[in-house]
């Protein structure tokens, strides 16, 4: 390299630095749009607020796809460069490449039409979930699927459509590999529900039915956030009716979270939960800030912190030995009559249901397999649309042995099909996974973990999430993390294992 | 005009139309992050969040004084076109070139200097308050002063430098007139001061001082906010140390309160007076989005509507005739030995005192005056920064009777000049004013308004300020309100005349 081509290149990446910080600006404020949008935006700002969100995100869009970022990868990938750069640098332009890549292989008329289209369909799924009528809906969703598989024509994919389309949101994941971690899990899940629903034990929620006051809900959601070791000073916590987490940015990691009036235990496990979510973002190596890596490695290995924390320590019987007084010194008269026992017994409560986001830890995943086969039968041209009310019907009453009266709580409950998120679902059933083999790899590591969650010192479990997982932010892909955690490859053997041991306690079998 | 350039001219229009609308989701973007800087974005937030702030007023500043649209102004200023377009744009086209030929007559260089003074110097002037050291902030608060005299010398003026200053912020207004105006109103204030302070009644405050709860607090700012016709679905409430308005977009228009655990009035009239503003940017025509006179004619105009709520409604015998009892349902205990006539005496107690921002309705103009004449002294060259902490003392004795013990209860006390806001002060004065004066024209046009106040009937009142005020935006400037609503020019005659009945009756003077 000559010395007049260094100096050109070490402009080139001062020039994408700061490009890629001016992106993240917007990303920035586009967030906060959202947050606020969420929390208590007044209704009427709405219409106005959107067009704002058009300005920034057709200018993010545009950044993203210029000629000019093409420019800057094309000279700082030629090896003589990128081999000189920090690690960091290199994946961001890997992730930078990727992206544009992506974005620039679909035509944009098509992309165009593919967002009119999903914005009509997420209100016609709206009024059809409210009608329950998913003949209104069909129409829309045989589009969108049809463009789905357009897109992955022009993406290209190895073995399977649905590839393309999973590693949208689990980068590196493959059908192959679903198929064969979802198999047995499910397979040994559908027994254990079978053995549970036949042990003839039944744990009595009346207890809990009880006026829980607002304020001091919140009050106890700021001590859960607090022992967890969130960071107050970099986040905050608001009320919403769907509870979610965001990342603002590295210092402002907020959580949201919703108080049932008459049942606590909402309120207990989407703080843990959503705060699961941002003790990720809160430990990510600072080292990160400017680049597109400074977050979670991809949808499920976000998950697999959320639901560690909600399931593997929320509701274990030592968490509840250490919080139950706190409990009862907040809400006395309501809990008056309810022991540890029937608390801890009360927050894992198995009962196969018609919707996924009340489902609970063993049933879950379930529900996320039928989804799953849907997508990929869709995708794949061996499903039609107009046949998924009665596969729908079909495989809940395979797998769970409970069957929707009508489609509002069967096909129509989620929304992620209407905005065209096809490859999303897996990634909530593959963060539990991913859970337990941490968990599982926790437990090699400080063997004793469960005692100290015993003594309220989640300090140590923090710690080691922040030094195996968190740091790394998008450095990693998620094979590779759960590689260097556990030693092996994704496996839902451990979960099955941890439920088997788990639940068969809590109900004999 | 031919058809051709005619073509030519529509097309520009139409561009400048997307141009303004995307400067205004800028600001709407800006307006948003600073409301949440200031209700609760999370304290290690702030140094990633002022980046993303830099490169959006960055763009902001950039389009509006581009070429682009220097392009777009001329074409449109051709007087065959100007004289086809909506008043609203012709008004559009001024505004925008005022604003560009402003910013294009200060070197840019010269700019980044005044940026980075000003931005030192506030943290400078917060440090030299908490120390009382005015020596500290000296030397920045000259050189503040010395670049406003340069740019003004860029911006040109006619009759006074200061007049420049003062058009920043009070479009059209000037030395002469400010002149005059306060002149009646110092000598008349001064006089009715000292009668009040020689009167010989003192309101006893001490039934004031217990504990009110917050949540009630807030449940009582909810109301009154309701009862003056705030909609809360376009706005909301927030709490902050330093209660203000912002206006988001024409259908977000948020106000903050402050809650003082031991006095219920600071939560009362911030909720008021900041709701006075609200009411006015919820008024604009709807007709001017899109247009960057969507809001208050200017700073003065805006204080008169806080004001005229605040003082000429909300501290009225009449307000608390229709809402004592209302106040009394939510703090029984905390008011049962303070009748409505003490409630009402109590909440207009006049005592000269240090601090601006605490002052009342009386002595308020006065301490504005001072600031006024040290600005216009100190632009004119006719005074010196380093004799200001001397001056101050001084003018605080003639007017007010009282002289701080200290340079941060005296000269330091506002951030105003460390922020190089010249010319802003005097606006607090002409708000009330111009309040006084609308007053009259309330009068007038609906005599018994305090009858419909008394009957907690206030809709009247918000809808005589919607058709007589608040729909106008920016389509006028202040002076022209001022004739349209009193057919007369501005006159301090009416606040005198206000201020000497209302506290004559209330002090026996």
């Amino acid at each position: 390299m000559s010395f007049a081509a260094g100096q050109t290149a070490a402009q080139t990446f001062e020039a994408l630095q700061a490009y890629v910080k001016k992106m993240l600006h917007y990303q920035e404020a586009l967030e906060l749009i959202y947050w606020d949008l969420r929390t208590g935006a007044p209704k009427k700002s709405v219409e106005l607020r959107s067009e704002t969100i058009g300005t920034l995100s057709d200018e993010l869009f545009r950044m993203s796809t210029s000629d000019q970022l093409a420019e800057y990868l094309e000279i700082l990938s030629d090896p003589g460069v990128f081999s000189t750069l920090e690690r960091k640098w290199q994946r961001t332009i890997e992730e930078l490449q990727r992206e544009l890549d992506r974005s620039r292989k679909i035509p944009p008329e098509r992309n165009k039409a593919y967002v009119m289209l999903t914005s009509q369909a997420e209100s016609v799924w709206e009024e059809a979930r409210a009608q329950s009528n998913f003949e209104m809906f069909r129409p829309y969703l045989e589009q969108i699927v049809a463009m789905n598989i357009e897109f992955v024509e022009y993406w290209g994919y190895d073995e399977n459509k649905y590839d393309t389309l999973l590693d949208l949101y689990e980068p590196g994941m493959t059908v192959a590999q679903v198929d064969k971690i979802f198999g047995g899990l499910r397979e040994e899940t559908v027994k254990l529900v079978q053995a549970i629903a036949h042990s003839g034990r039944r744990i009595d929620e009346t207890p809990f039915v009880r006026r829980y006051d607002v304020a001091k809900q919140r009050e106890l959601g700021i001590m859960l956030l607090e022992a967890m070791g969130y960071d107050f000073n970099a986040g905050r916590l608001d009320e919403t009716v769907h509870p979610f987490e965001t990342a603002i940015n590295r210092f402002d990691v907020r959580v949201t979270t919703k108080y049932l009036p008459d049942d606590v235990r909402s309120n207990i496990f989407s703080v843990i939960h959503e705060g699961g979510h941002a003790l990720y973002e809160q430990g990510v190596s600072t080292d990160l800030i400017g680049t597109p890596l400074c977050g979670g490695a991809s949808m499920g290995i976000h998950e697999s912190q959320s639901r560690f924390w909600e399931n593997m320590i929320g509701r274990t019987r030592e968490f509840w030995e250490f919080n139950y007084g706190k409990l009862l010194k907040l809400f006395p008269s309501q809990l008056a009559d309810v022991s540890l026992e029937d608390f801890y017994r009360g927050v894992n409560v198995v009962q196969p249901s018609l919707i996924r986001i009340e489902a609970d830890e063993v049933t879950y995943n379930l529900h996320i397999m039928i989804r799953y086969e849907i997508e990929k039968g869709l995708i794949n041209g061996q499903l039609r649309v107009a046949d998924l009310p009665g596969i729908w019907r079909d495989k809940m009453k395979e797998y769970l042995g409970v069957v929707p009266g009508n489609d509002a709580e069967g096909v129509l409950q989620d929304v992620h099909w209407s905005g065209g998120s096809f490859g999303y679902f897996p990634t909530y059933a593959l963060g539990n996974i991913y859970a337990a083999q941490f968990r599982n790899a926790l437990q090699k590591a400080i063997p004793d973990y469960l005692e100290h969650v015993r003594r309220g010192n989640l300090g140590v479990i923090k710690q080691w999430l922040n030094d195996n997982i968190h740091r790394h932010g998008k450095m990693l892909k998620p094979a590779q993390i759960v590689e260097q955690v556990t030693g092996e490859a994704i496996d839902s053997k451990y979960l099955v294992a941890y439920l088997k041991e788990k639940f068969g306690q809590l109900y004999g079998v």
